[in-house]
């Protein structure tokens, strides 16, 4: 992932710009329309958004989601058919926006990022959701439908959710996004065990790549999951009419796995700096290793070769005494060879007192 | 101890799930009634959890604790037989949690992190408790029951403790779990000195192994007991009715506690990172050390060698002036000598004024 | 970019005071007007101040932007001219100014750090905007004229900018700086990707001053860039009559989008600094690894040239049973060769033990 | 002085318990009775506790310090004896608790830590002070008294000390303790100074632990010291019936004396923590110094000797022009050397060049 | 610079105590009296602070400096000839405190740090300021007096500064104060750059030693200039009677100023750390460098120099077929010799693969 996710347009652009992309790999836009009271449940996977604006009106929750990518124009139908603000509007469209959440009249538009469990590297992609009184508008610009599991429940009738209003739907939405951090969480915390076993057993080159590189993935998902906490605790809050008092105990729930992900986050942030000082002193370590075994070797072979070259010396002058004589002594071999062992073991008892041995 | 060590629901299980977990190692579930008033006094371990039920209704203080390990169905009629709300219920649970203090309608339900000091490796487990008006109902996941003390007190009326409402109860609980802290900060302390007598004295491999298992025990200490510094200041401040006025002075004390286990975690920290640079340090100095050997050793004998090996060279011209006359002079073999006794003199000079030697 | 780049006055000059300063690089002073209504619009280059005073009495818009270097008497006309004061006018002039905004009787002074995205090598200028009910003065002491984007909207009444007051101006001004930070910190994300890879691959010794550069340059940025935040921020607030109310939720968007300019660069910054760590780890990788090769050739040659030294050796005494008889036996030569692939295996198994191999 | 200092119960204990301790190096216990009005004087040591009753009921300013080691039976007297409370009583017993404020009904106590400038190294002891309308009862667990030069201010009248009432000797005794920082901190400073001269001229491997003992001893003392501030902030709020409107402007001085403190032993840790980076980088750079030695001699003489060896090998056919025609060639051991010269005056040019010489 | 700069009384001195120091180097101590109305002017140097008496009674603004080394008895004299608090006297003889602002009854009391521009080393003096409805007495303990510009727009009455009251000379004193922070900085803004450059071109020993000099100079300078952010920041609040309305906007300015000076001491103290960063990795690249060359030579001539000690050996043994027949035969010589070439390509052909070369 790159450290610049973000799309823009070109400084000086008029606000809520809505500016046609090529065609990305997101796949193509699906519809897919839920509409529910406590009665009847209706899913549906509708063609275009105009089949949807009936429903708005009648007295049910109806929650309008669109996956994949979607194209300008498309974009500024759905903004008018709904009524959603223009500035909002360019939210969804750029993805890699800062997660927020704005106020308008009578709607809040919700900006998330939500991680793909599926993918096998990181990948974060944008939710957009607009609530209002009675319906739930929300966009997401990844590949596959993360919401499955919502529908089920609704369908299923499983806990309070078909009997209580649109915010308990968006408290379920969000308590997805957010969850969907742990088992991403839990493979970084499996990875990061794994990587402090190679480096303390034995370091190698792409090792250090690989602490480099949970560095800068960990930094990148904490920036885009740190508002987060922002958001639920403004929604918490309690001052907007659009979140009831029955919601507001769930999104505490929901606030507090906020956190939780956020403090290990900052665990895993602080782990992987200290491994880099862990790689450092291994390699420093290890550096010493093998310095003293050259040092000890060269150490003692030296004196001892120079020794050998002396004696290897074509000195010869008959008329000489001095023209190295030893060579010419009865025991002188032996006498050479004695002295370095001599040598040897002076050089080993220095090497064991300086603990090297 | 791993990093990630909360149990999760996979995401989009609707809230207040509670899912059969494999049987852990925690031990069987036992649970213990204590009943009391200023002057009787009841204990005893309960095989179900339906027969506390007529004690809660009576005047007196109830307390109700579940030990070890529990299963989800046991859980979901305990839930329903005292009126515990769901999501509390999760959260019993799905050990891991971070401390926390939630409030309901005239409940208070809080989440703790005990640490296990019998333990041989650092462990911690988690403590749930709800607190109402005359009883409290409490949940520990650990292997012993670490509670003791406390019915001791209660049984032998010592201190204010009978006399006093289930808010002084719940005061003695935190107490004893917070003061937890201190036998294990303790033997951090005499650990981390060990550590930095054998880090200036002979580091090993295995002391970098160490800095770094004791960096990640102590930032997951501080994570698990961060939070409890805000339960504390959160009941402490006096506005909840279940805490009474009498109560709020112990419970400072408690938080004085807490702030001093927070500085010295924080103050370990400091020195275990600092810890860090000395090792690095050392082993420069140790590499400088073994060098300096080796480029003294090196520099002397490299040259003598040099010159052994000169006069080893098979040169010879009968008619030549030139070839190699010193090997027949009448001097030449203590000449070289002699010479090289020179170089050795003048490196040994140059070293010392270098300050190698 | 140098670190200091703050014009300043000697200490104890008068507050207010306009220094002449050498004529910069900045270019030649241009005036452009515009005026508009909902129904006109006048665009127009003038060469004196003067002639913009009628058009600030009439009820319409005026625009008056001062393009490129100023000389201390014309700013001092300017000042007089459209009663600015005086403090305004000294921070107008020395550039390198703090971004800030100022709160005048009934006008707002506001300073704000412009990068100019066209300019090979990072370069930041000052952007000075006065804004009254239906006026604003700027000055942008660059080359090149940034606000044309804005005024072809003007012409073309594209969005509701025609329409709208003063402030409604002012946010299209403040949102086009704030945008000039996306291009930039979008190459400096590719620069760091760049960078990254050239660490792990193979680092030069340019690739020390690449990184130390970029910290340096995103030091810079921050320092210019983080006081924008609070600026929007103190202008969102809503309590300054000269903001209107339909403004506020425009300023809201270019505050997220400052924001996230934050976010980015300090993300940047935890890189750059991770970077340093890295290019001394492998360093030391490296370090590791010329020395490994030299001390196994080392340690295999030494023991074997010793040896070969040895029989170098000229002992010969013809009476003598110990000067070197291994010379003479018949199998001496395959011998000692034998003895030193004995000793070279050794060696090598030694080292695949040490998994230096 | 180790890290963990603090004396504690086993958990689970009652609050307020006191528990006999082995008698400490601290000596035996004296009691100092100081009574006094704007007129009269009186100063003298008691045996027991109870002497001092009395001069407590009159209206003069009493002031009971206890010095030294004391027992849990003895306290437990004084506390009942002077009516304290069993919690603050526990903080006396348990010695290195974390300075604090408590405010019991009519009384404050408060905790600080008194550094001891006569040790020869760094030692804290506790000082504990209950003040009421009109007395001051005060411990101290060390050796030395520290409050002799208060006691002769009192008797000689300086300043305005006997005129006022109980607030004022405790900002005396609060001044005092603070005041007591700054000889220690002037020892470090000259102690980091000493330091940074050795690390830069010739550091040792002492010089390391003693960088690591200086942060530790650091680090201590800020944990000791920091908590002052906040004690003398809530004591200078003024909102405190015991302290009164004239001493507050007297406490805003310690204030201030405890701010200049912690400034300084921040400055002192950022300093110690950079003396580690010097050091390292100070041990690389000695070792790029050896290392370049050691190559620059191998490197020169490697060559020259394998040349050497070359003519030093036998080969000998008669028969054979190719068998080391060299040896016997009229100038071929002067081309040798020359060669040899040659091969040594490149090097030292292509050293010269890499800037190595 | 010394770390601990604060001159103290020995602990347990009554508040208020001047103690005679021994004369500084600060020079004798010298008056100046400035008074003036919007009509009349008069700068005189007085011999005895009494002289200035009758000025401050008149309703003219009064400034009475004294400039250079004050002595205890001549500042108590002073203390109560202007009826100054004796805690206010105490902090003007103790030179070194951390800058401030007291509020006494009708008086404000201002310590601030001032840098000496022309000192060679960096060097801060103390301003001690007065401050009371019509009259201002300042210290200063430096050598230079600096306020001499401030006199000189007094007499030329340039700006507004004769027509307003005593307020507006404090801000000119404060915005004299703060702006020598702008020369300084900008100096030592050219020494990082110039460090910079050193240290990526060719690092010596000495520039550690700068590095860690700088880094101790900013750090000293941060402790003296962060505290007038706060002095400004409480005087510009307005609350206080002396301050009037009218110098607030320009207070704001030098707060300004004041801010832009820490960011801009942050930034540079971000890069000395940085710089540490870098010298330890160019260290270690210099190092790589040396030992990737003495690596090659020794890789290359140890083998080499290994063959030729083989046939340097002395077997001979006329009988036997194994005696190093090669020496005998025909093409011995050179095939050693084409040997050795052999190696030599072979193991540049491996250093090049290797990139090392």
């Amino acid at each position: 992932m790159p450290y610049f996710t973000k799309t823009y347009h070109p400084p000086g652009t008029p606000p809520g710009t809505l500016v046609e992309r090529a065609a990305g790999a997101a796949g193509a836009l699906s519809i897919r329309l839920v509409d529910y009271t406590d009665q009847d449940y209706l899913d549906k996977v509708v063609d275009h958004a105009d089949e949807c604006r009936p429903y708005l009106e009648r007295d049910s929750i109806t929650w309008i989601h669109f996956q994949g990518a979607i194209q300008a124009q498309a974009l500024r139908n759905i903004g008018e058919l709904f009524d959603l603000h223009a500035l909002a509007m360019e939210d969804v469209m750029n993805s890699g926006q800062r997660p927020k959440v704005d106020e308008y009249e009578d709607q809040l538009f919700i900006v998330m990022a939500m991680l793909d469990v599926q993918a096998p590297h990181m990948k974060v992609d944008q939710v957009s959701v607009f609530i209002g009184p009675n319906y739930i508008i929300s966009f997401h610009n990844g590949v596959h439908d993360p919401f499955d599991p919502l529908r089920k429940r609704l369908k299923k009738r499983s806990g309070r959710i078909r009997s209580l209003k649109a915010d308990y739907l968006l408290y379920g939405i969000i308590d997805l996004i957010i969850d969907h951090g742990f088992p991403v969480l839990e493979r970084f915390g499996e990875e990061i065990e794994t990587l402090e076993d190679t480096l303390l057993a034995a370091p190698t080159r792409s090792t250090l790549g690989d602490i480099h590189r949970l560095r800068r993935e960990l930094l990148l998902l904490r920036r885009m999951l740190w508002p987060h906490r922002d958001i639920i605790n403004y929604l918490s809050r309690g001052d907007n009419a659009l979140i009831g008092a029955g919601t507001l105990i769930y999104l505490r729930d929901c606030y507090d796995h906020s956190i939780q992900i956020m403090d290990l986050l900052e665990n895993y942030r602080d782990m992987a700096a200290s491994m880099h000082d862990v790689y450092l002193s291994s390699a420093s370590y290890r550096l010493n290793d093998v310095m003293r075994v050259l040092t000890i070797i060269a150490t003692i072979f030296i004196p001892l070769t120079f020794i050998a070259g002396i004696y290897g010396m074509n000195f010869e002058n008959p008329d000489s005494p001095w023209a190295m004589p030893e060579l010419g002594w009865y025991y002188g071999y032996p006498l050479v060879l004695g002295g370095m062992l001599l040598i040897v073991f002076g050089m080993l008892f220095y090497f064991r007192r300086k603990a090297w041995l």
